[in-house]
């Protein structure tokens, strides 16, 4: 209990440090968010021999834990992840400051000019897993948008997270950032999380990046809005007006090119009109790229020995080399598929029909919908937004690629001459 | 038991129905939820006996539970509220449609066309106690947002909330509009609350309008994102160089113009340079509204005789002819006051100065900020965006008085010819 309460407090300190940083981080110019930020990038780079050293305590720590190889690979730095690190940095310096933007401004007949300005959100909390590049990548885009942030990495990378939020915050605080803008939870246990998620008031959004079971338990846990980078069911219909040749490109990017993403196709449908054109060719490309195939029974006649997809299949992330593959009868069964089994993240239609094509933008419920583009390109860098901190499949506040700008805020700004209410 | 899980069946089953009517109605044209709104003004006016006669049935059990004067006054329905409600309707039905606004769109170098679409949130839940015109406005808005809506009302509304829903979903039926697109969620306990807030994947957004108890405990436990309309304890800073003409009808109708309500100003914070000569003056116009005056040390040497405010003064939200005065040594002093003890409702500065003004209206953390415009203002309404769903105090989703823009979302709708991820 003692433990537990000791906990409590040091991270009440730190939210309420940070709070007192962000008023003063809300107020700093873009000039002076932009030196700090390339100040850090520098910081970085000059460091990258005693981040090095660090990280590798953490893998050796991982390997003799036994943890997985993607992990592994996801934790590990060198020599390129830290300069791709602080050149990240340098483009959040580079990007448009979001804060003091007017979003719109009008003028009331009674004279009451009235904007709608964009504003930090204070304080964010950002709870991750292996990665150290996000500590980075969270730290300069809340700086950017004007916020303070509270970094909860995984117990595997503590020590990678010290070196380089101590390198962050001394280039930062020697360009007018606060003590408290960025800081580190040094405790890694399921504990720090309760405490973090409860601290409504003191923190005003929870960012949870990692396992859909770690993003679950904070969302029904915590007291603070929630963004949870959210797990992705995608979708490529093809449909029968398809253009095949571009079909196949696409279905064959969307599962092969990086299918460890969330953006990546976990299921195929395919209009029953040229399926048995389409589907022989492509499952040569798939096999010959070791993709594992599952279909539905209609799947199986067109290939036979194909592994029968069950219920389960259809609702599966795989993150993997594996592909569910669902021969449809029209449009409209291929709309209900994915809004029964998707997961609103990121789906496609190829065809050549406009008014096919639109029926599906429309009446798909994902965050972002495609018509002959690879699910893949759901991605702020893509779109021209900029760094990304996450996908987000929930509908409030931000759906889709979130940047610096769903970092903020904003407020009613009303300038009058003495008006009241009759 | 058997009754806790036969009413977690009935609020599935309920939501379940909402989220299929969403879809529906998610692709209604302007022009049938127009109509159809209008046919449910029409709908109200023509129960109106109906209505009222169950409305006094409410009323009567109120009077007869003794719950208090307020409650009552809010619960109880004439002929002229239910005008206004049908009216509320018809504003409703002529405001511009929200769903498929396009709210950006730009061509990346590859050719890959972006738009960022305004669309529905889905289903949402609405969790309010006993004024039936929220029953009214609330389906109305969600029906004009594109979205179903769950009404979760207070016991006491009951009777009212079920004749008045009858009329709505019977008139809407007449229009397209699905059968689960407005539901009343019967069972007006705890549970039915705990319930409704559980259901991730099926309900979108909760709104919670009530006391703060209510929402904080909503806000705790819910696992669907909410927002809750928020406590208001709402400033006037009358700085040194105020019109003092001005600032008297500004904090005279910030307090007393309709005391009850959320913008109405609880602290009157006054410069020192000018206290002497402002305060007299208007004390004597509180004392004839009947306003009890509490003061700091130094108002009290003003104004003798007044009662002291305390700690708990400064926190308090009174919804009453109560205020708290402060005299303040800076703008420094009114903005770190209002940042402490306020709840970032509705804050102004009356003020002469535009230096003054610009900070005062920069680092208030506030969802409205006033320069010369009593709180009183802040309202859907008067700021010219039509009815209001309530005032957000929260940073997330909306900030600020809340419409039916508030109640969607949006999609990246992507057209491309191909494109795929290298």
């Amino acid at each position: 209990m003692a433990v537990a309460s000791e906990l409590k407090e040091e991270i009440i300190r730190q939210a309420a440090l940070a709070k007192r940083a962000s008023h003063r981080l809300a107020t700093l110019s873009s000039e002076a968010k932009s030196q700090a930020l390339t100040a850090m990038a520098q910081a970085i780079e000059a460091a990258a021999g005693e981040v090095l050293f660090r990280n590798e305590i953490d893998v050796e720590a991982a390997k003799e834990a036994k943890l997985s190889t993607a992990l592994i690979d996801r934790l590990t730095l060198n020599a390129r992840r830290v300069r791709e690190m602080a050149q990240g940095l340098r483009e959040i310096a580079a990007l448009p400051d979001p804060v003091g933007e007017i979003i719109s401004e009008w003028t009331q007949p009674n004279g009451l000019r009235i904007q709608k300005v964009r504003v930090p959100l204070g304080v964010v909390g950002i709870i991750y897993e292996s990665r150290p590049n996000v500590t980075v990548e969270a730290a300069g885009l809340s700086l950017k948008a004007g916020n303070a942030v509270i970094l909860r990495g995984g117990s595997e990378a503590v020590n990678s997270n010290r070196a380089l939020v101590r390198c962050l915050t001394q280039a930062a605080a020697t360009h007018g950032v606060s003590e408290g803008a960025i800081q580190l939870v040094e405790r890694t246990d399921r504990q720090s999380v309760q405490e973090l998620i409860k601290l409504r008031g003191l923190v005003d959004l929870i960012i949870a990046r990692g396992s859909e079971e770690m993003i679950e338990a904070v969302m029904s846990q915590s007291s603070v809005p929630v963004l949870g980078h959210g797990k992705g069911v995608c979708h490529v219909f093809v449909d029968q007006a398809a253009d095949l040749a571009m079909a196949e490109r696409i279905a064959y990017n969307a599962k092969v090119q990086r299918p460890g993403t969330c953006n990546a196709m976990e299921t195929l449908l395919v209009h029953q009109a040229v399926a048995e054109r389409f589907l022989p060719a492509l499952t040569k490309q798939y096999q010959a790229a070791k993709v594992e195939l599952r279909g539905c029974d209609r799947t199986r006649q067109i290939l036979p020995g194909l592994k029968p997809a069950t219920e389960a299949d259809w609702r599966a992330e795989y993150l993997d080399l594996i592909l569910a593959i669902r021969v449809v009868e029209s449009v409209d069964e291929a709309i209900a598929h994915i809004n029964r089994y998707g997961s609103n993240h990121s789906d496609a239609i190829v065809t050549e029909d406009p008014a096919t094509a639109e029926r599906f933008l429309r009446e798909v419920d994902s965050s972002a919908v495609f018509h002959n583009v690879s699910t893949r390109m759901h991605d702020g860098g893509v779109f021209g937004l900029g760094a990304e901190i996450g996908i987000s499949t929930q509908k409030v506040h931000a759906r889709g690629t979130m940047g610096v700008r769903e970092l903020t805020t904003t407020k009613y700004v009303v300038r009058g001459t003495g008006q009241v209410r009759e």
